[in-house]
């Protein structure tokens, strides 16, 4: 992990940009370290996304926590990916004519996703916990939900998520969320229309955990309401604060 | 509106038992009056739910709320409702026997509740709003959900309601669902299996309302957790407080 850029945010926030390999990302510390930790999850496109992320980043240190995101697979200045792209444009061409979104668009556009950014995640949270500033529980707050489905599956590590339910799961992906076991939180926009409702509805009652709750709200893709985030820090700060 | 007894509980609160005609009902006030009004609503049998309606009534008053109930038509010491009473004997039925449960059985469950109950609470209103303990605006909080449906249609005097979506709703009544205005936030037990879960999404994705929200949580019909009571607080607080 190479730190490649510095900068003080209001309420003593630090803000450093890193690559890790090819990764590029960015980590956000409160003045009080060592801290726990959440992921930030996102659609792609770190830059594009930046207000959202640093809002939710000073919220968090705010409440003591750092936070960190990386750019997605594809994303931002990252090289795309041809599959992903096709795919893409497939799912478009299938929304635009009013036809069904099939299982082979949405394997096509999420699946290559998950495959290359579960590990890249994965090592940026090896990187992030070997630095002081970094103890105590880690949570994971955003989407993509197919990915950060797969990392709670996966990563031991993650203690809690919200999940931003925005975007497609593959089929073959529901009988991994029955072995899911931490806390989830999963925000949906019921009104969203570049989502399947259903298919959400599906992966929540799939979900294996003991504790997972569905907060489904109006107002589009962007238009999360701000108590609903509330609610979700609320989550988080439950279940992190409880393991530390 | 008659008070049939008076008691002070811990925090300073006032609980008054009366009888509206032939309707028995409970007013809790708080230490600091004019309050504002939550009704709580409940599945009918105020003596067995009383635990939990003195709890909500006890945090209600604690930030500042009036809180009344009554019984249900059928429900406690009042009259049974014979109809009422069979549908109920021919869902157990259905439900023994895994067979579905007909509109025709939620019809004849229901909709004698809904016709009797509203015009009940509409009263009740009334005698309460005419006190000089209660002031300002009225919120809903609870089940039945069909009763709650209809009362916000027809009753301008609620503000918001948190509705508790843990009984059968006709199917009739969806259309009626698609008149209700005021923001709500419905509250699901997405494992409750004598619930029909479906039928309350069918129903959430119904309401006019352009706030509305949707909280599933896990725990079976009684097992609301403590957090999502919470944001349910919240919920009403943000708009009774808006509207004073």
């Amino acid at each position: 992990m190479r730190f490649t850029s510095e900068q003080r945010l209001d309420g003593d926030v630090l803000e450093r940009e890193f690559t890790l390999g090819e990764v590029p990302g960015i980590l956000w510390t409160p003045a009080s370290v060592p801290a726990p930790l959440i992921l930030l999850g996102h659609p792609g496109g770190v830059r594009r996304m930046y207000p959202r992320l640093v809002a939710r980043a000073q919220h968090s240190a705010a409440e003591g926590y750092a936070t960190a995101t990386i750019e997605l697979p594809g994303g931002g200045d990252r090289p795309r990916l041809a599959v992903v792209d096709e795919a893409r444009a497939d799912l478009r061409r299938a929304l635009a004519a009013g036809e069904p979104v099939t299982d082979d668009i949405v394997d096509r556009l999420v699946l290559p996703l998950v495959e290359q950014a579960v590990p890249e995640w994965r090592a940026t949270l090896d990187a992030l916990l070997a630095l002081p500033e970094i103890g105590g529980p880690v949570g994971f707050a955003g989407g993509v939900i197919a990915i950060a489905t797969r990392l709670a599956v996966v990563e031991p590590r993650i203690s809690a998520a919200v999940l931003f339910a925005g975007s497609y799961v593959p089929r073959s992906m529901f009988e991994e969320a029955r072995q899911v076991t931490i806390p989830l939180h999963v925000l949906l926009q019921w009104d969203d229309e570049g989502n399947d409702r259903q298919m959400v509805l599906d992966l929540f009652d799939a979900f294996g955990s003991k504790e997972k709750s569905l907060h489904a709200n109006m107002g589009g893709h962007t238009g999360v309401p701000q108590h609903a985030g509330e609610d979700g820090n609320r989550f988080l700060a439950r279940h992190l604060k409880q393991d530390l």
